[in-house]
């Protein structure tokens, strides 16, 4: 009963997959609106993921030596324009701080959107001999944007972040970090957050205000548009020279440094969502849950239940599992419908019964696998189960994304194949800016990326038919 | 001669205390200045002395079961305008957006300066029932405030900081909170930072904008000003009437909410520096310390010695303590002056006759002490000295406060005192806000707290000289 009026209130995905998405991230206390169009607050429970996938990336970041820092949030109207193409991209969405307490500012201050700038003219005053290189800087932090339409995770006018910025003596180096940090992103969103994804480089048109090289990785969402996960640019030495940052090498000559940056955000948490939520709720893989297991007592006022509850819940937390005991008078079909709205991967109900025959049951959030387990095996068939949801999720994912993976010869084929079936369409490009932009002027679906594991899907250009051997992905994204 | 270099770098503290704390900031590679008045690049070695403070304050504070969120920077300018006493002291120093991209907005919002209103708000929208509260929120963020003069770590026109903002059912809890928050901060200062602190109420003059009740904690620098290092809000219903924050009783009435806001800064940092330093540079308090001990192999081409260094710092790594090993081709000379600048806790020095008698040798920051520890021993000897610079620096520190503390009958003798000895200057008020403020007026020197632990150091107030009954301490304060 309970359950039905929780689940009520939530659109089924098959209806109306947008209105299924709002419902969720309100419902599961994710994210709560603000006083301010495109601000959201990012409430404890969506922030308690964003701190585990936090604790995970600052830790493969930190042993690939790069260090926190922290910049300053605003940045001058005169540095932002130092470099112009990056100026370009971001001048027209930033916002603009023109009063400091009762005082006109003689220059305008914009909130960063992105702190390559504030990074330039930081390595401008420290950086001076080889000795000095590479510095591998990263920052944890909320940037703004001032986009016009706005969406809890997937675009907010403030957003939290990680954004890495390094500085190199070699093109080759700045190089090779640029493909290592992407890496890192890919392994975040597969083994961590179970999500497939398509590692590529971005065209020209796509890639970042500034950067000479883009990389992404691109997800597919349960109702087969893309979501751009994470991207990671190389610079070469343009932002060095527009700074001035350079040094003297080990041979006493000056030389420019060469740069990469590369970020992901709290954008990774929508994925999460769209990527494994069913029309229950969420569903969270488990290395970033913030429960990991829902202890829900049946029958409670049946005598040994609760201090069954209790031991098994001390096991697991002591077993460093992310426990939680539900100990409260909401009776037990409630709290399954709200630790199934709140993606929690394993249930775990103890009843009188199963305190006689020494077990318990285990739910599967993803499949709904119920498991009678010894109390004997507790942590081991716990953890077990942990893993299994995880393997289900990422196999799930995996099977959706192949499932809408198709090539095509044209880019009307394309276009026929969007519509039809939705997904990813992989077809030849012969590398014109041109052709890329009319296909989304005509159809309104973009390059995703140029992936990196490249297959001869065909001979020629999807939109002007001349020889081709670049084999992009193309789709409709978030 | 490598360590004179380094070290005359920096002014000594007796000479002009103000300098030495300027250079010392630079050298040691805390802060850089950016390229706007008052706002700081906070660099990579003073930021993982914040990530330390950050991971011992947020386990605790989560042990006592607060949640981290997010909540947006900017707040509209009519909900800062809410509660009068607040907008009141905190609209003169905010800074102002007026312009979304092209756009100018409809009404500015300016960068959060605290994030009460911003709290208030969410609160107002989330809680309905006795059920959803207590709220026990925190939120580790950046705040603006317009100083007009500012200084790295002491005052920044943005500083990194922790707000914790929650919400109660009745006054007795909300109180029982806010007192509860100041003493996490003592522990945090006395026992993990080894700054002594005393802990007391602030008066009506000097509390919160907005506040019922401020209680702070008070550090003596070691140029004997104090510095206020954390401060805790009590707000009793004052937010939730001007927010309508209210819920619904078990009893079924209306009832609106008891509120607190407590928050630490990076000013802890400062503390730091100017508790414990000395002419060599940063002592840092061990267990926050980025690295605790620095190997420097001695005489590192002798055969034996680099991979004798390697396996101590192996074990070191193993046993969980944070070490660096530099095998850089600087000069030990030059190693020994950086890692006192730094203010690395220990250094162990490694050389050929080392490796032959099995041992090592430890020199303590704090003080100098040199010990011959036998490797086998190794891990047990280094825990231990860390944990003796530790006890060493409270000690020192606590010494240096009692030895700096006075009692005075008359404004005219705390004045006298603070000129001739500085320090802190124990006397009775007689809680009138007028006499605090002739003092202030007269003689520059502020009542930093009411202590916990009051004396009766006299019979009559300082200023006017009727019946007093308050023992404040009066200082000269960052």
């Amino acid at each position: 009963m309970a359950k039905d009026k929780q689940v009520e209130q939530i659109t089924d995905m098959e209806v109306d997959f947008a209105q299924w998405y709002t419902d969720v991230v309100k419902k599961a206390e994710l994210i709560e609106y603000s006083g301010v169009k495109g601000f959201y607050v990012v409430r404890p429970y969506a922030y308690a993921i964003w701190e585990n996938i936090q604790k995970i990336m600052d830790g493969m970041f930190k042993d690939l030596g790069h260090e926190n820092v922290s910049m300053p949030i605003l940045i001058p109207e005169s540095l932002l324009q130092k470099e112009k193409d990056h100026v370009e991209g971001f001048a027209p969405e930033v916002a603009w701080v023109t009063h400091g307490g009762s005082e006109e500012l003689t220059e305008r201050l914009c909130i960063r959107p992105t702190s390559e700038t504030l990074f330039c003219d930081h390595y401008s005053r420290i950086v001076r001999s080889w000795r000095d290189l590479p510095k591998l800087y990263n920052q944890w932090c909320s940037v703004l944007r001032w986009e016009k339409t706005t969406r809890p995770f997937l675009r907010h006018r403030e957003f939290l972040w990680q954004e890495g910025h390094t500085v190199h003596a070699t093109a080759e180096e700045a190089k090779a970090e640029t493909l290592q940090m992407l890496e890192v992103y890919a392994d975040t969103c597969e083994k961590w957050l179970a999500m497939p994804v398509i590692r590529g480089r971005k065209t020209e048109k796509e890639k970042f205000a500034g950067a000479l090289d883009t990389y992404s990785i691109e997800c597919m969402m349960h109702d087969t548009r893309a979501l751009q996960a994470g991207t990671s640019h190389y610079f070469g030495d343009g932002f060095a020279r527009a700074f001035d940052i350079s040094f003297t090498d080990k041979d006493n000559t000056i030389q420019y440094c060469h740069q990469t940056s590369w970020g992901v955000s709290t954008r990774l948490i929508g994925g999460i969502i769209m990527s494994h939520g069913d029309n229950s709720g969420l569903i969270l893989p488990p290395k970033v849950a913030p429960i990991q297991v829902a202890i829900v007592p049946i029958a409670s006022h049946k005598p040994g239940v609760l201090e069954g509850a209790q031991a098994l819940f001390a096991r697991l937390q002591q077993a460093g599992i992310r426990v939680k005991l539900d100990t409260s008078d909401q009776s037990p079909g409630w709290k399954f419908a709200e630790y199934e709205m709140k993606g929690v991967p394993l249930r775990l109900e103890m009843g009188p019964r199963d305190l006689e025959q020494n077990q318990c049951v285990l739910v599967r959030r993803d499949n709904g696998e119920k498991m009678f387990i010894s109390q004997d095996e507790l942590e081991s068939q716990v953890e077990a189960a942990l893993e299994a949801v995880h393997q289900g999720l990422y196999e799930k994912a995996k099977k959706h994304l192949d499932d809408h993976s198709f090539t095509a010869q044209t880019a009307a084929e394309v276009k026929a194949l969007v519509d039809d079936k939705g997904g990813f369409v992989k077809a030849m490009w012969c590398g014109d800016r041109a052709c890329e932009e009319e296909i989304k002027d005509t159809y309104g679906i973009t390059s995703r990326n140029i992936p990196f594991d490249q297959e001869k899907v065909g001979e020629t250009c999807l939109s002007c038919g001349k020889p081709a051997d670049i084999m992009v992905i193309w789709g409709i994204s978030y």
